[in-house]
């Protein structure tokens, strides 16, 4: 299935007026401060979010999963997924794969497709916490840090092989999430797990093309429920660190620590020159991967405005970062999910934009705490809506994207496509 | 000091016309929705937060305190204070007071003094957590719940006592937070600890004059760091349906552990017809005692969400619930601080407001969860500052309420009357 | 398989000289403390853990599962498996069920063969937060809260055909575990949500034989990460006091926020005449369903000084309440896991019965914390193992059961049964 | 006050028979095992945890705080107390001061007291998180990291001067646990704190004697309860990378996010060559300051098992390291609850010895999870306390340190030489 520009521009048409007259109070509104609504929409425009392939399914919990229907049952499906995204809200740009359930088969014809659709290949995800079948080894017991040297090696081999995927799509990096660690006091040593898992990575980054990253993830728990190898920022920095200049810190917002101040690891991380980027989500208890915004969206603001600040300091543009949902889709239709999570992103990132920074380095410097608060929160409570849809607009996108997939009937049209009883592949 | 009603005017003149287009703008916006900002703006006028009296000074930590200047001396310059706010933003309308701190030695000059300033006395609050000036028995193992009869009884007078302060003012509650639980395991016996509480209370419930109530919090930590004998929500139930129907649970925002779902909490007791009120903060850790809304502002509005909710269900206005900010004044101006939270609890009322319920209730009755996921957000990402301000208008307040606080320059000539090291009485 | 009691005579003839001197040795020790150990030996026999049927395969999380061997693949071969456990430590003689997984069809010779090696039926469990094949209506959206009346229809006439087959089986409890809640802000209405699920349990517990009694469990979060219908034990309690005194409410360690002191939830449920039991486990983190004793062995000792301080006061025996294991084995063998978790309840049991009960009132009642605290740990450090021991052997189980259960290469000789990749039905 | 040898010798007397035949029996028991119970005392009686002179007196919370009697009013009757624990128990050996509360006049005779009670200077501890009386500069938002050029250097100043009083003494360390950091969102740049916190520290670290060091402590939150400068161990470690090979990280238990895997962290640490040693208490909920041992206690042993691994690893001996409590004495008498938390030490660091590091890595090596934990609880089972008491009597303590304590009647002598109602000097 396909959304044409026609449906599109005709979905636009019907809301122009209205989103006209909020527009331009908008701008106006920002204008009285200072702020140039046309570059914030320009900006929203230049900042692309990438897809995983594995958020296109209905997701589970381990006490089960009710799948819905239409789910892509191929590379091309998902290909086609994420098109579908990116013709509604423009800012869905790219793709990022998993191995082994999207091994691209054809290669080129897979470029093709997704350059039909406006799509690039963001990084690709190697997979060591699950067995494949006839897998020779298993990651029962762990991957890059496993007590046995061949499973190492089996594991390393497998995230070569993940190299070579993506560069013949035109990926540039490498994303290791690794889920070794331990369930159990006494399991493993945390000496010999780290150790292990240097040499592992070291042997990945070797393997590196000369353009290409590997982004180290951290995570505090789950699904190993006493210890990770790679437990927060401070690992998977020290991890870097011993690697080399082609290896930066992933932040996943679902893998802390109750509390977490996260904003402040990425400033942090920023100033350090090592932030890869971010893999998106929400969550209220653990890494519950709920739609971005949906639970704490104030604390993602609060997170654009470090990104903008880094951004600026580092002089890089957003689209030097990798950005990425990281999303499970256990009760909404995940299309529309990603609609309104990528929504979700845009709105902090115009927010965050609105910030008055002059103002608040003064407030600052003066330890007017009051004022301080009071610019964040003039931004934060600022609708911004308007220069979102703005933006979508411009670059020829729906002025309201999940009013549009409903619209047309994208899901139905799916289901008739794909079958009602589809299971997405991959996690 | 006073702020006269020609500084307001003169204030809100200088505002008026930006006001008046962002207020015009939001009215038709909501117009289109189906929503009378008039309404709101009027919902808002009639929602009344007390401040409490210890609040007016800067608060401390067990590391220290960094007093400001001009902080009140007595109890009248804490209703002066008050009164200050009341005239800046017309919604903190009332003064809760702290025995044995606040007592009124001249009860009808003290009345007098409130009336004139347009301030009722809400609910009373004893004090237990600490020892004074020749105390005959002291409260370091517990007062309402101690295992010396003698102090029970001692507790039991006080609160008593503190309930007939509160008659010659007009309260119509006690508020009756329990420090009482234990540092160590083994320290006491949860049982005997409840049993004992349950007395107490009951006496200090016979006590209570016909119109009525008391208020018993509940809080999982702080002081007692093992223990507390009303822990959580539960507990305050279980002692206000042992106590009778003039016992209902006060819920403190910072009093809960990591991630709980408050607003699940409101939303239960509200069906048992248990709600007395909240007392307002927020925080990011523990019982960080912060300014509303200054870390979680949609939790806030969730809450609304439900307290709106739950009015309707009762058919119970907002003058029916004791709401009350105690947040703790560490490195801001106390009374700019109590403006901050009087806006974002107004703010977070206002959005509430806004929901959509036949719409909501429609999306949950097919499971439309991205709908009403949406129809929340629709509410909370509108922007109502301009209703907040409109209502303060209205009601003869100003339209920025710290900009005036500042402009007046409320905190020198506080100084210069109080002194600059002043430090306010009280907890 | 079956493990012969001469194979336990013979493995416990080898370990006895040296048990018997460390129990000689403690039975004196505990002797100058005035505690006589064979009481504390004849306690630790009476105390029998339940053993549920989905315990006994491989568990897995959302991330995926690595199965063992030797896995049960039907009832009969699970009630073996429990068989197994119960001949070695003579405290695992019963088995909860999981319907629909355990459907007895030949319910005679199901309790023919649960008798034969000495176990009996607990509490049966029902299941609606997955999907069964030709299931009608699905629980994708809750089911006894379900906004349709029909899915809530379609629940509540599980329960009670899971009431029937325990009927005839001879379990004496249904416990229900509810997943229902929301992962979203606006999802559901609390109100409602409890008010269905009221209904659908009065309906239940009026299906309930006169000599049952229904178990309310309760969880903080997951599968749902939002809300959950039943949230807290104060939910539960709710829940039970308006059904009447046949619902009682069951704690699992696992199903609360961080930091929860749940020793006073249960000391606080037994006053109230409400504990049902408990489904033990440990966890670090969330929900983690861990070996019990494995991470906060303390907390699991402050709890059983509780319920030791709870059956005393109430005049029950430990017979009269629902102990059973709730844990998820991932990393280790079943069985083996099993084991230890038995072996720890055993322990801090036995550690609970060690408290100076006398002593400690004596310490509180004059608040000497420093010597209440010793009079706990001085119960806790004491090494009791030689007590646990001595209650399995005196009972005919092994001194020793994990290290008998690999002599005799139990996983093995069910890996030649029933083959190296068995999956274990149910969750 | 001062404890004669005579006394403990009496008392110790009372209690040898029964003391020995525990000593005896457990020297057997391990001796099964092949541990040398001789070497596990030596290693204990080496082991010398250092007393804050702030922890001497009574604590308490923002609520308050209620004294005891007799507590030290000067560094010298600090020192008699740290006198009188180091008698009773022979492990603590050294006090670790905090200026300017503790600032010494007259350096001789302060040496020569300590002397004479056994005991040396541990690491000094600045303070910047309050005023003092006359300050030219306030601390109110910061010190290290402050705005105003100003302050950071008063704040670095007084840094300097407590390495010259520690000089003065014979200490080695300064200790520096920084309170600085932001309540509100917007409050402070991240990345200028963070700048500023490095000149300054840098500025010290060049003051720093050849053979001194500095201890970087970290901690999530509080005073400050937004954020704070140096927030986790990654935050520390980075600091000390930047600062130079004399800064180390300094552990302080409490110092953590909910459930945070605190052993791994000092594994890392100590992999890295970069742990000062560690503050001592406990918690349940934040920096609670409880007794060591009294709330988490096989989490203690579980860091004390990477403490022996890392020492062996490093082939450095226990008093290579900084051991202090850092607690707070709310409702104990500060001196029986400081023996309590030595006592915990002493017990976790002694099961710790026992583990049987060769079958731990042989089990490990196999993924032989349920060896690997019973191999850990098998040591935190047994019962060491004989050996702690064989360690202190062997070095001329007390067996039994509180009961002598209390026997010889310390704190109403202290009570009748210092008064019943001082307060001690310092936090």
């Amino acid at each position: 299935m396909k959304i044409e520009q026609y449906q599109i521009d005709q979905h636009n048409d019907g809301l122009l007026s209205s989103h006209n007259n909020q527009y331009v109070y908008t701008k106006e509104l920002l204008g009285e401060q200072g702020i140039y609504a046309d570059e914030v929409v320009k900006a929203l425009q230049d900042f692309q979010v990438a897809i995983p392939s594995w958020a296109l399914g209905t997701g589970g919990t381990r006490f089960g999963r009710f799948s819905g229907g239409g789910e892509p049952r191929s590379l091309e499906e998902k290909i086609e997924d994420v098109g579908l995204l990116h013709a509604l809200n423009r800012s869905s740009g790219s793709i990022s794969l998993h191995i082994p359930w999207d091994i691209p088969e054809q290669p080129k014809e897979t470029i093709q497709l997704a350059s039909s659709l406006g799509l690039t290949f963001d990084a690709v995800n190697s997979n060591t916490f699950q067995d494949q079948k006839n897998q020779e080894l298993s990651y029962k017991f762990g991957s890059l840090s496993h007590v046995d040297a061949g499973v190492r090696k089996q594991a390393v081999n497998h995230n070569i092989e993940v190299i070579k995927y993506g560069e013949q799509l035109g990926s540039k990096a490498l994303s290791v999430w690794l889920s070794d660690g331990s369930c159990f006091p006494g399991q493993s040593s945390f000496v010999k797990a780290f150790q292990y898992t240097l040499e592992s990575l070291q042997e990945i980054y070797a393997a590196l093309p000369d353009d290409w990253k590997v982004y180290v993830e951290y995570k505090a728990y789950e699904p190993n429920f006493y210890s990770t190898v790679i437990q927060d920022w401070g690992s998977s920095l020290l991890f870097c660190q011993k690697l080399g200049p082609k290896a930066d810190v992933l932040v996943d917002l679902g893998h802390h620590l109750p509390n977490a101040n996260i904003e402040q690891i990425v400033a942090t991380l920023m100033m350090e020159g090592r932030l890869a980027g971010f893999h998106f989500n929400d969550s209220k208890y653990g890494d519950d991967d709920l739609t971005v915004g949906s639970i704490r969206p104030y604390m993602l603001f609060l997170i654009f405005v470090e990104l903008v600040d880094g951004m600026r300091r580092a002089n890089r543009g957003s689209s030097s970062y990798a950005w990425m949902i990281d999303a499970s889709h256990n009760v909404k239709d995940p299309l529309e999910d990603l609609l309104q999570s990528v929504e979700a992103i845009l709105i902090s990132y115009a927010e965050a934009l609105l910030v008055d920074r002059k103002k608040l380095e003064q407030a600052r410097s003066v330890n007017d705490v009051v004022l301080a608060q009071q610019i964040l929160q003039n931004a934060f409570r600022t609708d911004v809506r308007p220069l979102v849809r703005e933006a979508m607009r411009q670059s020829g996108g729906a002025i309201d994207p999940v009013g549009l997939f409903r619209q047309v009937g994208v899901r139905s049209e799916l289901m008739n496509e794909r079958g009602k009883i589809t299971v997405a592949t991959g996690l």
